[in-house]
């Protein structure tokens, strides 16, 4: 199932994209959010299946949306952590002229950086380095704790969503500290459009991941280039922290970042248009403003 | 005020510690829970104020606290983020041998680590360097953007509470990419037993911090000792992130942790007990097991 949120920001209303792919259906008569505890509700997700099934799921009236419109918020509420994954893909750690990571490279974005896929993007004040990241996002679904096996890593995915791990190079890397300062700044992680539940995702590294800025390529990767693949990223991340449903997981960007070109480099600016889409996990478009 | 939840785990209910320093008051029926927005609400603020003046408030029935005794909880409910500030104290960073940040250091902890001040820390699987960290637990009151001035950004303090910051070295250190991988197993920030509102806390940099491992002294600090104060700590970072209502930073900690002192270095294993305080803002107590 494609499930998306949809309404102003903070009030969105659950919805279904239509097997049609193009009728959203409204949820809110089934669950009161696309959340971690409907993940891990598996009674709730048959619910809305049949509702699927039968046809019965009312279309949604965008007219009622709240916003008189069809904003797209982020499929995901009450998102508990977000943990990234870093230099995850051979060509990106070899453009940056890192060595590949002996394992899994970790850092945080907190949840308030997430909006949705269309919204606007701040480029932070004083920021002369603001760099785009397509990354293939990894919903948990059940609560991993000390995990055995990728096996076992991949079952305790919910679903999966394409986000942009937006980053300033200058507050990541120049500033001192960890990474976690050039992750962070508000709006820096555009979620969506839709959360795709794990069964129709059969396998997360054989997907295609592109990027374009003001309409010319820039990423166009393949997830069959991570280096630790979806299910030993949920495996590694287990033993050092314990996820729960809701939590979301980066996992790395391919190469074609702004930072892994010669100077000068191209970094973003007001009035920049960034579009990213995964196979079969949907489109982002941003206009990126001045914070 | 004293402000503090209290009832199991997930369930706590908001209480207030009375001025005589003795007594609970259950504040239930006038705030839903002890958060950002409470935090946010002045007026909100001032009734619990009006009503500890007028000794209206009703006693805490701990056998009514649906735990059958007196369980404190961490005193702050739905936290957004913890922010880190990394060796923000000039004897700390002396003893890890590390040189005086030109600017603070910036780590995350996720809001899913924090339990109460007296519950059990669990000592990480495959852990052998578990320490401790007593911290100065900055609360947001006030949303921090771009903020000029370090008063400006002690204005933005809603509450203060004792932190600890446990954290393993070696998954910290020793494996790769950031400071975050040791900083968020589970259990790993107890907080609390109160959220101290800023009134009462004048001058934050005059606070005395002490830790003891098993009942012998080891941290001994004072927050005077800090390179970045709270006020500039606070700027600073709502220079890289926006601060809200609830979101937390944990300010550094003094001199006195395991991995300052000679080899072999006394890490933590089940069965240690750690209590730590801070001036006015009350002590905790956990006893360590194995996760």
């Amino acid at each position: 199932m494609k499930l998306l949120r949809v309404g102003t920001a903070g009030a969105e209303r659950p919805a279904l994209l239509d097997p049609d792919g193009a009728t959203l259906r409204d949820l809110s008569g089934l669950v009161t959010d696309i959340d971690g505890a409907l993940l891990a509700d598996d009674a709730a997700l048959d619910r809305i299946r049949a509702a699927v099934a039968s046809g019965e799921l009312p279309v949604l009236d965008s007219d009622s949306s709240n916003d008189g419109g069809v904003r797209v918020g982020a499929p995901l509420g009450r998102i508990g952590k977000i943990v990234c994954i870093g230099l995850n893909y051979h060509d990106h750690a070899a453009e940056t002229g890192s060595a590949i990571p002996a394992e899994p490279i970790i850092f945080f974005k907190a949840p308030d950086t997430v909006i949705g896929p269309e919204d606007t993007v701040l480029v932070p004040r004083g920021s002369l380095k603001t760099d785009w990241e397509v990354e293939l996002a990894v919903v948990i679904g059940r609560t991993a704790r000390y995990l055995d096996s990728a096996e076992e890593g991949l079952a305790h995915v919910g679903g999966y969503a394409v986000a942009h791990d937006v980053s300033e190079r200058a507050f990541q890397i120049e500033r001192g500290g960890t990474w976690d300062k050039g992750k962070n700044c508000e709006t820096f992680n555009p979620l969506g459009p839709w959360l795709v539940t794990a069964d129709e995702v059969p396998d997360p590294q054989t997907l295609g991941l592109r990027l374009w800025v003001n309409g010319d390529p820039k990423q166009d990767g393949t997830t069959a280039d991570q280096i630790f693949g979806v299910g030993e990223v949920v495996r590694y991340v287990s033993q050092f922290m314990t996820l729960y449903p809701g939590d979301v997981i980066n996992t790395g960007t391919p190469a074609g970042v702004a930072m892994g070109r010669p100077d000068p480099k191209p970094y973003l600016r007001a009035g920049d248009v960034v579009e990213l889409e995964i196979d079969g996990l949907g489109r982002q478009r941003q206009v990126f403003k001045d914070a």
